[in-house]
């Protein structure tokens, strides 16, 4: 068998989420379709770098299969991009040794959360950037940014009843960037992991803080007390992307 | 009678176009339905800046109604802009005089058509930009943009069988911007007016020269010449956005 790595990217509007799951469509479910489809219908299963939840979005999704057989790459990803539903694209194949994981192996993501702040709400974004038409102070906001950047126990952010026992997690960038033509605030988190709803948690929490709603001073207690109660609501699903997922060599 | 003028943006890709039509979603009717229920029951009707076909965009689509009642603007804005579909917004609500006309007081357009030069295409813009992802000479395509300025005969850049006697119209600017991190090909043309689906159709004939299938030289002949044949195919119209309407004091 031969190792493939894939980068896809897709909208995530339509589907469930990405993991395949009974009676809803899943990015998973379409890909290993038309994987299975090219393999002359022997099914083929794929490993995901990270599920995404039902209407979060992909820019770079990372997954890895196998096949029995030596495709050309460049053959493999047209093949695979134009066979794919029109919400999935797929924007590189590599051939990979038989060890590399996309989950397990030791990697690093980005996600990116859009906040649309436009007056009204914009139509066109309103699958992909989630609106919030009141104030927001941009420096308080970067205040809180910085203290959610390093290594803390994220128990506070995560949905209660997750099965992960470790909460400790690295993040190495959690920044802010404002699209003025688009009205459009960019957040971008990196770190080693991130647990489950932990971003959408963080940004409901922020824009409750830059709103006024919530002193900036209530992060802290959040990471200190372990405490979803303490934290904001979670934001909604369509303003979220994965954008990258980089493996150490 | 009190007039108001409105500036609205919508997403054209669940509507039939702007103007309303029987058996098929349209702007207008989404928006007379809206302002009826408002005007308690008594029909409205909406007069618009110009029709947009089935799958258009807009961004400052403009409109003009009459209402019995004085509203205050921003009450009425927002009204309308939480009681219409989430495909529609309502960007501002302004009284004017009762000689203002959006369609025939004068006035210029501004349109925008987004081209998608990424491969692959990306998934997420697949309603909002048209994809094209061959080579571009883009010093090419802005000499072709500089021989649509001006004031030309545009026959040939529109659908045959239009009832529109003068297709003379003038073009004040025709010009391209490259968004490299969205891999997107921005055209913009301003006009004091623009024929049925000449926009597209320049478009077409564009994307043709730049990707070195159609001599720059060939724009000059279609003008001249007056022929539709001789131009590129219609562009899809999901790239295409009408961005402003400017009236003359």
């Amino acid at each position: 068998m031969i190792r493939y790595k894939a980068i896809i990217s897709y909208d995530g509007y339509r589907f469930a989420g990405f993991q395949r799951q009974p009676h809803a469509r899943s990015v998973q479910e379409e890909f290993e379709n038309t994987l299975t489809k090219i393999n002359r219908g022997q099914a083929v299963t794929i490993q995901g770098a990270g599920r995404t939840d039902s209407g979060v979005h992909a820019l770079g999704q990372v997954l890895h299969f196998d096949l029995p057989q030596l495709y050309d790459e460049e053959k493999l990803r047209f093949a695979l991009d134009t066979q794919t539903p029109e919400d999935i694209a797929v924007r590189s194949i590599e051939l990979v040794d038989k060890d590399f994981h996309a989950r397990y192996s030791k990697h690093s993501k980005t996600y990116e959360f859009l906040v649309d702040i436009g007056r009204p709400k914009n139509p066109l974004m309103r699958h992909y950037a989630t609106p919030f038409p009141y104030p927001l102070d941009i420096a308080l906001l970067e205040k809180a940014l910085t203290k959610l950047e390093g290594t803390h126990d994220f128990t506070g952010f995560t949905a209660s009843g997750t099965a992960v026992k470790d909460k400790v997690r690295t993040i190495t960038e959690a920044s802010l960037e404002f699209d003025q033509e688009r009205h459009l605030l960019i957040f971008t988190f990196s770190g080693n992991g991130f647990l489950y709803k932990q971003i959408r948690n963080m940004v409901g929490t922020l824009l409750k803080i830059g709103n006024g709603r919530m002193p900036l001073e209530q992060i802290d207690k959040i990471l200190a007390e372990k405490n979803r109660q303490l934290a904001g609501p979670t934001a909604a699903p369509n303003g979220l992307y994965l954008k990258e997922v980089r493996y150490e060599r």
